[in-house]
């Protein structure tokens, strides 16, 4: 088993170095908070992750979970971990202090998230629970909080998102699960909902379902799908709610979760209650998606850490071959993998990956915060350039993250592909998150369909004025000034290729302006997480050039700019092609009449 | 379960329409044979492949082979299938008849595994036979071969490779296992072997083990390995040979084949067998490499090719959402996904990289055929370009493949992710390709470092006046022209990539002119496969020009126009990024003195 499993000195300096989380203290909101109290809570989910997930990262994908008479068995380390999360506040790290909470920012909520999925990725619990008493502090009656927010942040009751339905995956305006209007408020819910993560378990004491459903004569389509609690066991009394675990997805990774195909409704006997206002419940769910695809791209991102430091320790100390400048020199002991070229160039690509998609999450997580406390224009502006990023800082990491776990096993050679060590079971797990809370194709589709031209194009020109100023503060080092200007040429080919695809959206031919929307996704990654690793590599240099840093800091410092300029001229150059595809006039996707053999 | 693994309309476009596989009846070697017994074999085969392979992909899976009490067993339908495969003659397909083979070409054997894999690659057995066999009927005493040979292709004894050590894994001048000569001219075998493939189970009445090992006193490196048959049971009373399962390897594919951990010597008493002459065993086997890499090339076109016909069918059914400019049709129905621009996109990538990946593989069994058979300067040149397309015919199959795979769970949603259907198996499976027999790396080295520069460079000399025949082909056809072009222009950027490295070479700096062979096989990849669908298209138009193909077959050739045009519009372009970091100058991935924090 690995021993390090991510970086916490790689994560003081992006949240103190590069992103400053201290300074989020000056908002009225968090000031309660200094940079030692987010050290606090950064040390006591690193004291967790190591002593309740990561031992049992193999043995909680082993022992999946089973349906046995209406009951779903998860590992018995998942309710030790479930309190011990809650004890320590974590589950309720970003809520108010008036609801339980620590009121810490997005930023050092979802680095928890980071460590502990890191740790051990399969007991993907406590983000589930977060988000769920999230929407109902946000738009629940305050009788709905005192009912279920606290045993909910202490981690005895599990917390679910309940939207996918058998006929409906991506295409939540087809939400058929009912809800009719009884006497008292309530509402009787009948349907089905797939793909339940956690929806069914015996580690925590009920479990509420926070469900899309539609009310009785609502209007079609996503204008009328309102959003309900449905407890497993009524509160009161913790009578049985008519809830039924149909079936428990068996899957290739993330094991330690259960998916679950849930029924409501069997014995007409399931009762929801209303969350805010009707016909409501997709804008309330889709202002949490941001923090949602945080937590994804988070537990993306921290399980390719974890898979590429098991291999850097792997190519550390496994020797093979000589170097290839003395190939023939049989009697030299072998030398340790590492020291291949090529070896090397797939750690780089993990570290660029990685460490890239980090810096992207904590990025939009440090906009989410502004765009909760601050005011005016800054709130506004900051709430903007979060929307643009985010499908890329869900996505990147969870479709790069894959790459970057299929490296890592690649370094172990066969040995990877053995349940000897964890990379096997890392590249199983990963595999969800390009699906997960949207898939990438929903992803792509969101950022060109909506976010880059909402508001007449607003956020793309405020991200590109928010990377001008990182470009210019790179050039002002004549090492960093190559990659300034390369950044720049970047940000004039992502333009070009927006105005030669505008023209089919301002026809009103939709269609043909989202069928490459993938690649135009891979392309703006590529140039945000480019922005991102310039970013770092700034304070690197400037820790470089004040700090006069020795050995291990001398070499942390060094190792980011040599990761730049990696990232710069093994993966930057992989826009050329997507531009040249995405602004070929070429159509090959789209429907004709002519039917093909496909 | 899917319905469909594998296109048999395909197999015979690509066999008898683009590669006029009859015309190897020429050649007296192959004069027995003709396009009839071509199809019944791989009838034969289809019928083994559905009835008792295909049934059984998940059970197989799901019943990994165990060892125990030092005794593996394996799925009881191995055994079937094994005696299945011997009946129907093969295993020894490609062996000459005074063997008691079927002397077929290696393109008709090589389909057989193609189609058997496709069904399910978890019994992958008879080809490590096949290849064990060869061996010995290539390089071994006629008494070896008759003591071994014919319950070997009965499919009652079971053949392995027995190369990789513990200790050397890609480095096979490090092996250490030893043999001792004995007064009989036999030797007392010492030593450990990892992840042999079949390399104990008890659907064979034995295990032949062609093993490398050192002879006392033999030079080090590779020039002092040699080759022995090592059986578990000396064939004189099947008297045990002291080979001991010390492990079985639990993997996270392809886990129908247990992968062994073997002891020889424990009492001493293990006895092997040279084959042929000492200290030849590395060249004999490199001799048999081509075919062993033609194989694993075959198993990944074949899980990725099962993978994309899983994935289509589920296309074509599935509805979800409505097409983007009809997006507000509420009251329309949901359409299935394939008319999708975003699905269609992933799904013509799949079959661009599946039937890609055959046809560049069934062009380098051809070459191995014409190489085995032929004479004089056909036979030289054919050998000369069987060897330069290796490393990118075992590669391309199985790292597209990889991704290939991955489009097609991504093509399912979150049921891709579950074992409700296949493709979460194949996604498994298939990640071993791009380790078995060499791994991409090793690929890569091998491409550039050697046959890149063979003979002054005439492998690529050969090939490029190959694919120009092809270019002046598809410049008759005034819309195949554009892409005859456009593959004029990737040779040029090939040319000027390979003009740029020399210089390393020239100087002797082998790690710097190797250290980004990897990227330089992914390009070669891509123009190669280009090659092959200008092929593939420039036969196609000539069908629809001349054969007046109505509905199915109208479609088909249809298809693979579209599919060629996709590969030229989408893959292609990803030449332009590789090209740009192959010809920098920066250097980042070679060790120096200063040690960096990775």
């Amino acid at each position: 088993m690995a021993t390090t499993y991510f970086s916490k000195r790689n994560l003081h300096f992006l949240l103190h170095e590069v992103f400053k989380a201290e300074e989020l203290t000056k908002y009225d909101y968090f000031s309660a908070h200094d940079r030692e109290t987010f050290n606090l809570v950064i040390d006591s989910a690193t004291y967790i992750a190591d002593t309740l997930m990561h031992p049992y990262l193999k043995d909680v994908d082993r022992n999946q979970p089973e349906l046995k008479n209406g009951q779903v068995t998860v590992h018995p380390k998942i309710k030790e971990y479930l309190k011990a999360m809650g004890e320590a506040g974590l589950i309720g790290a970003g809520f108010p202090f008036e609801h339980g909470g620590q009121q810490l920012p997005e930023m050092i909520s979802s680095t928890v998230g980071f460590i502990v999925m890191a740790a051990n990725n399969g007991m993907m619990y406590t983000g589930l629970t977060s988000g769920a008493a999230h929407l109902i502090t946000s738009f629940g009656s305050p009788e709905l909080s005192e009912t279920y927010v606290p045993n909910l942040l202490a981690g005895i009751w599990q917390g679910t998102m309940a939207l996918t339905e058998p006929q409906a995956g991506s295409s939540l305006s087809d939400v058929t699960t009912s809800a009719t209007p009884q006497p008292d408020g309530s509402y009787k819910i009948k349907g089905q909902k797939v793909f339940i993560s956690a929806g069914d378990h015996d580690a925590a004491e009920n479990i509420i379902h926070l469900m899309l459903a539609r009310i009785d004569g609502a209007p079609k389509g996503t204008k009328g799908i309102s959003l309900f609690v449905v407890p497993k066991y009524r509160p009161d009394g913790l009578i049985d709610n008519d809830v039924t675990s149909t079936g428990v997805y068996h899957k290739m990774g993330q094991k330690g979760v259960p998916a679950m195909h849930l029924t409501m409704g069997s014995n007409d006997n399931t009762i929801g209650y209303l969350v805010g206002q009707p016909h409501q419940g997709l804008p309330y769910m889709f202002q949490m998606m941001n923090e949602a695809r945080i937590g994804v791209g988070m537990t993306a991102a921290a399980i390719a850490t974890a898979a590429y430091y098991a291999a850097l320790e792997y190519a550390k100390e496994r020797p093979q071959s000589r170097r290839l400048n003395q190939k023939n020199q049989l009697d030299a002991p072998q030398t340790p993998i590492i020291n291949h070229p090529d070896v090397r160039r797939m750690l780089l690509f993990q570290k660029a990956v990685t460490e890239g998609a980090l810096s992207l999450l904590l990025e939009a997580a440090r906009l989410y915060d502004i765009s909760e406390v601050a005011e005016g224009e800054e709130k506004e502006n900051a709430f903007l350039l979060l929307d643009l990023l985010m499908p890329v800082a869900k996505s990147y990491p969870s479709e790069m993250g894959v790459q970057s776990v299929s490296q890592s096993l690649q370094t172990f050679g066969g040995y990877g592909f053995t349940e000897d060590f964890p990379v096997e079971q890392l590249y199983r797990d990963i595999r969800i998150t390009p699906i997960y809370e949207g898939t990438t194709g929903i992803q792509a589709q969101d950022l060109l369909g909506r976010k880059m031209t909402m508001k007449g194009g607003k956020a793309p020109q405020l991200l590109f004025a928010e990377i001008s100023k990182t470009i210019a503060d790179a050039s002002t080092h004549a090492d960093l000034k190559p990659y300034a200007d390369q950044l720049t040429a970047e940000l004039k080919r992502t333009q070009e290729v927006m105005a030669s695809l505008m023209p089919y959206a301002q026809q009103g031919d939709i269609e043909r302006y989202l069928s490459d929307a993938t690649l135009f996704l891979d392309l703006f990654g590529i140039v945000v997480v480019a922005w991102q690793w310039l970013k770092q590599a700034v304070v690197a240099k400037q820790a470089l050039l004040t700090q006069n840093p020795q050995s291990d800091e001398l070499a942390f410092y060094e190792g980011k700019i040599h990761t730049m300029k990696f990232y710069f001229h093994y993966e930057v150059p992989k826009t050329l092609g997507l531009a040249v595809r995405l602004k070929d006039p070429e159509v090959l996707t789209i429907v004709t009449e002519k039917e093909l053999a496909l």
